[in-house]
């Protein structure tokens, strides 16, 4: 399931140091190491597959694990009320740069109105 | 399960016309009316509910099944392989506007590399 190349398996299995903040049998959160806003976390399913082109309705039910444990963390991170944005991206327009599926949870200011 | 204030159930149900591009016993998906990328689909649950922070374990398989199903329109609109972003924004410092559950699909176009 898990890639040896792969940094964010590398993270969920603890190899290479990260900033962990939830584990789960399904779902590994850490800090980004390059934050956009004050709260900024990413969400991985342990299972390696590169985005959301390699969804299967399988894999669906990961993301919807990913998104309940990205409301929890935004409500411990104390971003909850005031708002917080969950966003994927997939491929080069998007600029994807780790090809193993993850969710960005962006909070604790006011974002722009523009999201791409 | 519909908010008859809610302009997004009233699309969901017909009662307002929109441009919509997919729908299911559970999700219904539509053109975005003021696009922020070449494709800009929003997906919704037939279900209401406010947003992310109001998710339960129930619900975050209705989460599962619009990643699937934004998948499947990133292909259908043709930017899955160059690339696309799924975002879901909640609550007043993400700039919510509309108080319904949707997820945004961006395309068509290099995005910037800042997601707020």
């Amino acid at each position: 399931m898990a890639d040896s190349n792969c940094i964010f398996c590398a993270i969920a299995e603890g190899r290479i140091p990260a900033t962990i903040v939830h584990q789960d049998a399904d779902v590994v959160a850490f800090k980004d190491i390059a934050p956009q806003a004050p709260v900024h976390l990413v969400l991985v399913p342990r299972e390696h597959f590169a985005g959301l082109n390699e969804l299967t309705p399988d894999r669906a039910r990961l993301v919807g694990r990913i998104a309940l444990v990205a409301k929890e963390l935004a409500e411990a991170q104390g971003c909850a009320a005031n708002g917080w944005r969950l966003v994927s991206n997939c491929g080069p327009d998007a600029g994807q740069t780790v090809f193993h599926l993850h969710f960005h949870v962006l909070g604790g200011r006011p974002m722009a109105g523009k999201m791409v």
